[in-house]
């Protein structure tokens, strides 16, 4: 019945979502502020047309948040469906096949900023409760809270969340913003790292030189930069900002068997990524590489010259976005805090170092065991006909430690992307079968949770 | 007679010469190829317009070269001046005070790109060369040869030279585009460093990724780039590049204490740059740093994500333009050779690198003691009152090396640059002293090349 009403319904499904994708709804780009409104208008008329109350934009110092519930019996437990609309950059545009804001499907997938992060994933939560109104299935009561600023930090929704408690209400948080291991075997993730992201600029002479003129004999901040960026690992892999490792919860042997034990084949891995070995930190495995150890990566640098040709310049700055993974116990405030120490001791003094604090997010682990993880697998057994398995995942969505602070809530990650959907990429694409399977499993997850 | 002459015309050359700098002929872009031409038509009809014959624009694979000139008596020596009317890419256009085609005079000077070099410079010889036949001082013979590909490394000059030996037939070269010690301590270039520029491109996976799903488990070329680079310079400031040192001309101590005695202030020097502490070559001054030792910076460094706010991508490439000043013996094809391989050689083997070349030059020195070094001196005494000091020179022309090997001459680096002129910087900058007492000087070098 459910399945049916999907297949008779999926040209509308997706043409709502690819009008939804047309909106760029660029958080981190103030050129967009308009477009980030636009896109949560849009969702606010979607939960409505789908026969949610209350509908309404709540306003925070920066982008709004999208709420909206249906109660169907105080006294029931409730569901409460996080998701953000808004999306990354599309950049670099030119590697873009088709335009990243003109949804497009090739080969069963499709193509746009968004379509996975997570426009495509939470709108599978929009026509799911669509479904259960339709078919008078809903026992228990959901509310929705979808935010526009996931993509950059997430900042004013700490303040969101204290100030409306009691409109939150609920017995769990329910996110698709994370992936399966394939579609052949689902799994759900049971783990994420937190982040700490960075913006270090270093100074040299007060304007640009000539290279043939200065350079030799004073310090050029692209050369240093370099030099500072390559002392922040040793020769392990290892991150060398002192502290950085204190708090990192070690697995146990048991535990670290186990998290090996999900399917995983590295040539495979190396294969679809085009490369030819991988890297990372002496003495683990690739799944606990990305699951349960902290990482530092250059997200972005730049400095002097980078046009066509040459250009003989000794430049006066040179820049670099960092960011930290970070896994349970390390704190995004206080990995921050070892940076910026760390980095600043480590400039020599020719140079001047600044060093900025984008957004963090504390890495969190969700348990296993609670009645909501129980009906997520529930609904996977029925949908897939296959258990699912619980994941490590490297990415970070800060609000799962936001929402245990603040709300007491845990979180249940069932996310129907790929770690090959290129999200925060060019041709970031989400295929159909994952939005149409996703619907499906959530409408059944409602089910198992009211009726355990 | 000349100063009255310069100081009744000073407007009209000024205005002559701002028409010539408003021409974007920047002839690393391939945008800009009709200014390229546009400006070596405006040099070829001022010449025309000073009194030389046979002005034409001499064709080659790139941009165009002016020639002309005037022959006075067969019988005489001639000077053949050099000079190029192309300019550097005007980037970081957001740095400049004013716009870089729109030349605009402050503080008694000329702010344009191309304003000193070379434009501002080589002009100077046009205005000479017209006042010198204007008052009928001109005895020997002298011939322009100005080109469009010096910022781009002269590609097609070596082989226009070769093929126009006879026309070029001179006694000696005598160019403007070096820097004087002061404005009250005149200097003439007597050693220039070569060059090898090279551009590196790392790649690691085959699309950028999300660096929470892939970041510590995949190589990222942004810190493997930064790595690589930092690896270049040892712990005294040294390159590591096998090989590097081994033609470079040790100075003897004597060399050394006579470099050393050129006025040098380092306080005003660190102060000017807005710099706490010089850094280089451990062992060597900073005159000797510049002058000649050779060095290895960075010029441009990019990759990952660098707009505004944060972006967590694990970049699928990074790459950085590097080039290497070089002095007496170096040879720029054998470093490019050295560099190519020792970068690629220290590519961990999660990474693809390509290193390309760019254009190189030959470092050069030239004689102190021939007749045209001479009539250089005398010409500065004159005018300045003092002698000028021999200097050695941090940039690179590499056509003093090229002219040398194939016209068999030698070249008189007669410059009136500063080294503060932000050459090649945003705010480029030529002093309207030093383009009218460089006028004053070059007349006075004709007459006593003439009569020695």
């Amino acid at each position: 019945m459910i399945r049916e009403y999907i297949q008779t319904h999926q040209d509308r499904f997706l043409s709502e979502l690819f009008e939804l994708l047309r909106i760029p709804s660029v958080s981190a780009d103030s050129r967009h502020k308009n477009d980030v409104r636009k896109a949560a208008e849009y969702v606010a008329n979607s939960l409505r047309e789908a026969g949610a109350d209350h509908v309404q934009l709540m306003e925070t110092k920066g982008h709004p948040i999208v709420f909206g519930e249906k109660i169907m019996d105080a006294s029931k437990p409730t569901v409460l469906v996080y998701g953000h609309y808004d999306v990354q950059p599309p950049d670099p545009l030119d590697l873009w096949h088709t335009p990243p804001f003109e949804p497009t499907v090739r080969d069963g997938k499709i193509y746009a900023r968004g379509a996975c992060d997570d426009k495509g994933q939470f709108y599978m939560h929009i026509k799911a409760f669509e479904i259960l109104m339709k078919h008078k299935l809903l026992s228990c009561n959901v509310k929705f809270m979808i935010e526009g600023e996931e993509e950059v930090g997430s900042d004013n929704l700490g303040t969101f969340v204290v100030a409306n408690k009691e409109k939150l209400k609920a017995d769990v948080i329910l996110i698709s913003d994370t992936s399966l291991i394939s579609l052949n075997q689902p799994s759900i993730t049971a783990g994420l790292r937190g982040l700490s992201y960075m913006e270090v600029e270093v100074t040299g002479p007060n304007r640009d030189l000539h290279s043939g003129v200065y350079g030799g004999a004073v310090a050029n901040p692209a050369n240093v930069l370099a030099k500072m960026i390559a002392s922040l690992h040793d020769e392990n892999g290892r991150v060398t900002i002192p502290g950085f490792y204190d708090k990192v919860a070690e697995l146990s042997g048991a535990d670290r068997e186990a998290l090996n034990k999900a399917p995983f084949d590295l040539t495979e891995y190396k294969k679809e990524l085009g490369i030819e070995e991988v890297q990372g930190e002496k003495g683990y495995t690739t799944l606990e590489r990305t699951g349960v150890r902290p990482t530092l990566d250059v997200n972005g640098i730049w400095g002097g010259y980078t046009g066509e040709g040459a250009k003989t310049v000794l430049p006066s700055k040179a820049s670099a976005k960092i960011s930290m993974r970070l896994v349970p116990h390390q704190r995004p405030d206080e990995i921050t805090q070892l940076f910026t120490k760390h980095f600043l001791s480590i400039a020599p003094k020719s140079v001047k170092v600044k060093v900025t604090a984008h957004h963090g997010g504390e890495p969190a682990v969700t348990p296993t065991d609670s009645k909501a993880f129980k009906a997520a697998s529930a609904a996977f057994k029925e949908v897939w006909g296959k258990e699912p398995i619980p994941t490590r995942d490297g990415g970070s969505i800060p609000i799962v430690a936001l929402f245990k602070k603040e709300l007491g809530l845990d979180t249940v990650l069932m996310g129907f992307g790929l770690d090959t959907d290129a999200l925060h990429s060019p041709n970031e694409h989400y295929g159909i079968k994952n939005f149409l399977i996703g619907i499906e499993t959530i409408v059944a997850f409602h089910k198992h949770f009211a009726n355990p």
